[in-house]
């Protein structure tokens, strides 16, 4: 079974509160390490230098002249730009520099981030207030449209960029100035008398404040974050009530209805994913974390059918989601086109926050299977190898037209694809009082606090290049703790050695997690083993596209052919109904294993006809496939996930 | 061969000019007949009920007060709305009323008619001019925008519904309006010094010139058709001049480039077809009726070759075309999805129409095999067996969201296939001075005039139920001529015998047609045999969605499978690899021929999982299918067309 669709066992808030590491806590090497590396040398300077040739320090800074519209008003009927949220834009580029400088220190970018910060620091306004759009350009007035002008989502992003340069640097600037404007925010939004019961269009601000309270220690911005989410879909409806303020019609909206923004009803009384698709993972995961750091009970029905829904009905094979461009979001169940599958890689990347906050009530592979599968798949296809170019959309399947971006007017996702993969060290482990959760595996070196002191972690591993995981524990407390290894879901076996003896997997493994709980000697090692065969997947009958089809899939990777490797009229080619693959690392594509298997090709009887009543022509082939995450690196051409199987 | 790829062979200029019959010439029975009597006796009525409800006779009736903007500007930015073509709603409307009261005489039908006409009498303009929505709602110049705003494309319609209502009821007035119109648009376009070098950004007045000319006998029609065809796409580009006299920059154009409406480049420079479908087939048509009128050799090459990029890259296997509803249009070669399909009703009527055009330099099934493919599956699916409903778009495949309207903001469709079919008569058949194509069979009785005389001919088939032909030659002129039978792409094999021996069919036969050269006798008796067995059509390898799957046609019929017949998830439904159809002529929907065939249905192995490692069980099955043109008459459900099969 490739998909946990287990419900949920013991009710996990007994397992204790688990959040990330620190970001000074885990050295990532092995898969990751060249990839975080690319970006520090590399993509963070390009981020920064696209978002300048873009204009959006002449819009920041308040000693340049502003620049005007600078992209048109285009979104619908709506009067709406991207440039509405490039301090955004701005934003995640600077939190992927700031990983960046913690990876590896370089004074000049470390100048340019700080300049922007003291360019901000000079935009902010005496009350607080700090929105380049609104105080540059737009001269409506602040906050008279939530629904559609992305303001506190521009918040939000500045504060996680404030959190991460603070964590990273050392420095205060930035983080002061989130401050003084999350109290602002406070001062304007909440229940109290006088104040706007507002929320923003775009779920971002809610996961923001609840890192910014976690840096800080500052639990005020936690309530702040609770306020966001339960306001969020009340009846009045806000966004009815600033609507009528503006003198708009209320009805006359683009999106036509406020599923596109998950606020058509209260979060707890929702069930379905619904609307933009990186509006509802960045809301749920805020959902998540108030429900971890108030033990907020109510709020898990919602996240579980939520989950549920996206996870059995809504998922691509690649752990993307949001087949279509129209509402960059969900459709109906089982809509799952290939060739036109939107599957934003910021959808992906908003899906992997959501799925490491529902791990902060514990370790579940339900929950990590769809982490581990969305980062390795939907979300890193974003970010070419050389670190240089992007996708937006990611299709399952291309007939040679769909190629990654220099840029993009809506530049959201080259800097979150960067962000999240330069910070991946954040998503290996997960940190309780007594518990440490291993939810993925990658050579690295962690130092994890426990209430009884600090552990130490040598990870040593080829993952996701073969299955063998070693641990050994250098440093350990005083005190008992459990080790929780994740089991992935796509492994039919695990072998799990103690210091060399075996221990019974099934008899420890608890929701997908292998859990050794005992007192630890500095030196012991953890030896797992995750055989990684090469898997045909198959989709649900409902998934009319991939019916008689396979996607191949290898641990976490899964495969895709691609023009480069088997000629084009990739669905010509088919897969023999038996017969074994050969799996071979090669150093191509920055090192990857190379899936071979028996097949054909077939030719057409009639070649110049389009349809024909004669049946094709089939010659023996091998097909050749590389992982999807690496496709389109190379000769641009045709690639295809979903691949024909006899007898299928 | 289901689709004819062979160039055209001997220059077709030399076999004459072939004109479709007359409207009276023609009694059509058999297979069309009751879905002609079905327009006749509910459809006319509900189409022109329709079109006063929209509120358009408040917009063409000057005593009445003007209707204002009723449907909103919507089409991109460019400030258009599908009101601004209402007139051809009405005048489309009112061909096929005209039919319909041709076909039975219906007092109060016609008076509804008459006395929109003299509305439209009353409306016209001191100099002529006629456009109900600039002179009754826009305040803005007349001919000011002709590249958006469908001014002379509302022409042709009415001058078609003029020509018909003339035609079927001998009443003048309508056509006598639209000659005073005509001339006036004359007077106002053209290349003499001080016209506009204009021309309609939606061709349709050009062929509608034509029937206008062939109809009154009056050549300066033709002339004014041959204008606007040689006109369109020369530089300086009209479009380009008329957006600056208007005060717009012409690259503000929401649909990007010229090839939208086909005036990227002069006609006879055109090599593919682009843009949107229907206004493609529409000017093709228009080209193809000018290179017959004025035996212009100049127009072959590019009617040769669009019609072989069309049917070659971008027919569906319905004989729909332009996949896309971004631009109602052309997208890529070999863009041919199924669930995604446009493939507009109005886009296979117009292939209808261009295919029947380019018969009129000789029978040639590379064209006649086009237009009975697309008469019978894209364009007669998009009227509901009753005659209440329509479909707009047409894909290929439905997952039970897609089903035929009422009434559309653009209601372009339901006349235009109302249309059609009411007047099929006049496809049947073309007619040359001494020779007599026989294009489409159908029960029918015709009329039909040779230079030397009118021929008689009673055709007595159940086609397309069954493939057997018979024509009697009831009267006949005292001179040879030859009757030309089309022998369909289809047919594999076929017998043909006169006056009850046999013909060599391979002898007589010339690009598809057997013909007959003799000097006939009252009461000759031709009969021809076309087999019809179930045919699995195989696509192209190009056409990867289709891969693996095969379409069912039965003679010009092409077969899907309804959730009614089979229960849901239909893409677990396939066809075993080997194994017989069975045929069954059962009164459903309307009376059709059933096809089943052996199967299996595959559940799969785990039954909630999205995705699984296990391949799905396959059971046995029955596959249940019905002509493509009866679908969505029944419970609403899913619907496919191209079917899985075993060892595919």
């Amino acid at each position: 079974m490739i998909q946990s669709t287990s419900a949920p066992s013991t009710p996990r808030a007994t397992r204790g509160k688990f959040r990330p590491p620190a970001l000074g806590d885990v050295q990532v090497g092995g898969f990751f390490g060249p990839r975080i590396d690319t970006i520090a040398s590399v993509t963070a300077r390009i981020l920064l230098d696209r978002c300048v040739e873009a204009g959006m320090l002449d819009q920041i800074d308040p000693d340049r002249p502003g620049p005007g519209l600078r992209i048109p008003f285009q979104i619908g009927n709506s009067k709406c730009t991207t440039q509405m949220f490039w301090d955004s834009d701005l934003a995640k580029s600077i939190e992927t520099a700031a990983y960046a400088l913690y990876r590896k220190r370089d004074a000049e970018l470390e100048a340019r981030v700080d300049a922007i910060i003291d360019a901000y620091g000079r935009l902010q306004a005496e009350d607080g207030y700090l929105n380049s759009w609104y105080q540059r350009v737009d001269t409506k007035p602040r906050w008279s449209n939530l629904r559609d002008c992305h303001e506190l989502y521009d918040a939000g992003h500045l504060i996680e960029a404030a959190v991460a340069y603070y964590q990273a640097t050392g420095k205060r600037k930035f983080i002061d100035i989130m401050m003084r404007y999350a109290d602002h925010i406070a001062s304007v939004f909440g229940t109290e008398p006088g104040k706007q019961r507002g929320y923003c269009g775009h779920p971002e601000i809610e996961l923001a404040l609840v890192r910014l309270a976690r840096a800080t220690g500052e639990r005020r911005f936690l309530q702040l974050a609770r306020y966001f989410v339960d306001e969020r879909g009340r009846q009045p409806h806000y966004f009815d009530a600033e609507a009528a303020v503006r003198g708009d019609d209320p009805a006359d909206y683009h999106f036509m209805t406020y599923q596109y923004n998950q606020s058509h009803v209260p979060v707890r009384e929702q069930r379905q994913v619904v609307g933009h698709a990186v509006r509802a993972a960045y809301l749920y995961s805020a959902m998540a974390d108030i429900a971890t750091e108030f033990a907020d009970e109510t709020l898990e029905p919602a996240l579980e059918a939520l989950w549920a829904h996206l996870t059995e009905k809504n998922l691509y094979v690649t752990g993307g989601f949001g087949p279509s461009p129209d509402n960059e979001g969900l459709t109906f169940d089982y809509d799952l086109p290939n060739d036109t599958a939107y599957q934003e890689t910021c959808a992906s990347v908003a899906l992997i926050f959501w799925a490491n906050r529902m791990l902060g009530l514990g370790p579940n592979a339900r929950y990590a299977d769809i982490l581990e599968r969305a980062l390795y798949n939907g979300a890193l296809t974003g970010l070419s190898l050389d670190g240089t170019r992007f996708f937006y959309d990611n299709p399952l399947e291309s007939r040679g037209q769909h190629h990654r971006w220099i840029w993009h007017k809506c530049p959201c996702c080259p800097p979150n694809i960067s962000r999240l993969v330069a910070s991946i060290g954040l998503y290996l482990f997960g940190v309780a009082d007594d518990e440490i959760a291993v939810h993925l595996y990658c050579d690295s070196t962690a130092e994890l606090k426990l209430a009884a002191g600090t552990v130490r972690i040598v990870e040593t591993t080829r993952y996701p290049h073969d299955g063998h995981v070693s641990l050994t524990l250098e440093a350990v407390p005083a005190a008992p703790f459990a080790l929780s290894l994740r089991i992935p879901g796509w492994a039919h076996s695990a072998e799990l050695l103690l210091n060399g003896e075996e221990v019974d997997v099934a008899a420890v493994t608890h929701d997908g997690y292998a859990r050794v709980l005992r007192q630890w000697t500095a030196g012991d090692r953890v030896d797992l083993t995750l055989p990684m065969p090469v898997e045909t997947v198959h989709a649900a009958p409902e998934v009319g596209a991939d019916q008689g089809r396979v996607a191949l899939q290898r641990g976490p990777l899964v495969y895709c052919l691609e023009e480069d490797d088997n000629g084009g009229k990739l669905n010509s080619l088919g897969l023999a109904a038996t017969g074994g693959f050969v799996c071979e690392e090669v150093p191509d594509l920055g090192g990857v294993v190379r899936v071979t298997a028996a097949g054909w090709r077939e030719t057409p009887a009639e070649p110049r006809a389009l349809y024909s009543a004669m049946a094709p022509n089939r010659a023996r082939a091998i097909l050749s496939a590389v992982p999807y995450y690496a496709w389109d690196n190379r000769t641009p051409g045709e690639m295809l996930v979903w691949i024909r199987q006899e007898g299928m």
